[in-house]
C-alpha cells in the first residue's frame, strides 16, 4: 500500500495528476487505487490537495493520513504537510515556488524547479503538474512510465497529448545537476 | 450531510461532474465537500463511479456508503447500486442507456433520456454528464444553479464553457413531459 498527497494551489492541476496516477495503477499495472480531494475553507483560499492510495488489494479507506510521497507546489503545502510524511517517505518540492530551509534538506527531500522547467523548456507553465508526475514515477516506481503515459494520453484535454507526454518525459529524465537537489540519491 | 454517487462507464465524465459539484458547494455555497473515486477490476471492465459528500461541517470520511442521490448512466450501475440508496433518497436514471423495470419505478426514481437529449438538442453526447448535473441540482437543491454554473465555467475544457453551460440549463429545466418520468414529483 502506498499513499500520495499532491499539494499546491488551485489551477496547478493536482487533481488531474492524481487521477492519472490512479488510472495508470489500475489500467495497466493491475493494482487497486482510490483517489480523493477534500474541500473546505482552505480551498476557498486557493489551497488544493489531491490524494491517491494505491494497493495490491481492495482499498477500504480512501483517505491519506501518512503519505509515502508528498508533492509540494506551494509554500503552504510544504509548511503544513511535511511532518505528516511517513518515516521512509519522500517529499518532492517545486523549488520555483517553495523555499526549503537548509535545515530541512534532509535525505527524504528532493527539490526541483518544476514550474520553471515547464516554462523554460516547454513554454507552458500549465504542464508543471505532469513534469511533477514524471518525477514522482521515477522516484517511487509505483507504476511503469508506459502505464503513466497511457493514462496521460487518455486523460489530458484533447490536442494537448503530445505536450503532456513531453512534460512527463522531461520530469522522468530530469538531470540532477539541473536546478535540482537530492535527485541523484537512491530512495 | 448529503452523499452522492455518480455511476456509469468510463468516458462519460462522471468524475468531472463530481468535481464540479464539490467545487460548487465549497466555492460559492460555503459548504465542505469531499470527492473521491475508487478503481479496481471493475474499472478495468469500463465501470466508473465518482462520489461526493457535502456537509455544513468538516468531513472526516470521504467515502459514500448510503447515497442520498444516485445517478445511473449504465445498466450495471443501476442494477448494482439501486439498493444502497438512502430511504428518502433519489435515483436519477438515464433512460437512453438504462432500462428501469415497471416494478422499480417507485416514488424515488426519476428517469430521463439524458444522453439522447444531449445528442438531439446539443449535438454532443459528451455533455450528457452536465445535463445530468443540471437535473441533480434541480432535484436536490444542494447548491444553487449559479454556484454550479460558476464551477462549470472554471472546470470544463477551455472553449467548451458555453456548450456546457447550455447543457446545465437544459438539464435544470427539462420538461417532465419530454421523455421523462417522475420528474414532476416533488422530492
Amino acid at each position: 500500500m502506498m499513499q500520495f498527497r499532491l499539494a499546491g494551489t488551485g489551477g496547478q492541476g493536482q487533481i488531474l495528476a492524481a487521477i492519472i496516477l490512479a488510472e495508470a495503477a489500475v489500467a495497466s499495472d493491475q493494482l487497486y487505487a482510490a483517489q480523493s480531494q477534500s474541500y473546505g475553507p482552505e480551498s476557498r483560499g486557493g489551497a488544493s490537495r489531491a490524494e491517491v492510495v494505491i494497493s495490491e488489494s481492495p482499498i477500504d479507506y480512501p483517505k491519506v493520513d501518512k503519505p509515502d510521497f508528498l508533492l509540494c507546489m506551494s509554500q503552504q503545502g510544504f509548511d503544513k504537510y511535511q511532518d505528516d510524511v511517513a518515516e521512509d517517505g519522500t517529499i518532492l518540492v517545486d523549488t520555483s515556488l517553495v523555499t526549503v530551509p537548509e535545515t530541512h534538506r534532509h535525505s527524504r527531500v528532493v527539490g526541483c524547479k518544476i514550474t520553471e522547467t515547464a516554462r523554460k523548456n516547454l513554454g507552458r507553465q500549465v504542464v508543471a503538474n505532469i513534469i511533477a508526475l514524471g518525477l514522482l514515477v521515477r522516484l517511487t516506481e509505483v507504476v511503469s512510465p508506459e502505464a503513466a503515459k497511457k493514462a496521460i494520453a487518455n486523460r489530458v484535454p484533447s490536442g494537448t497529448e503530445s505536450l503532456n507526454l513531453q512534460a512527463f518525459d522531461l520530469g522522468f529524465e530530469l538531470d540532477p545537476s539541473l536546478d535540482c537537489f537530492g535527485l541523484d540519491r537512491s530512495f
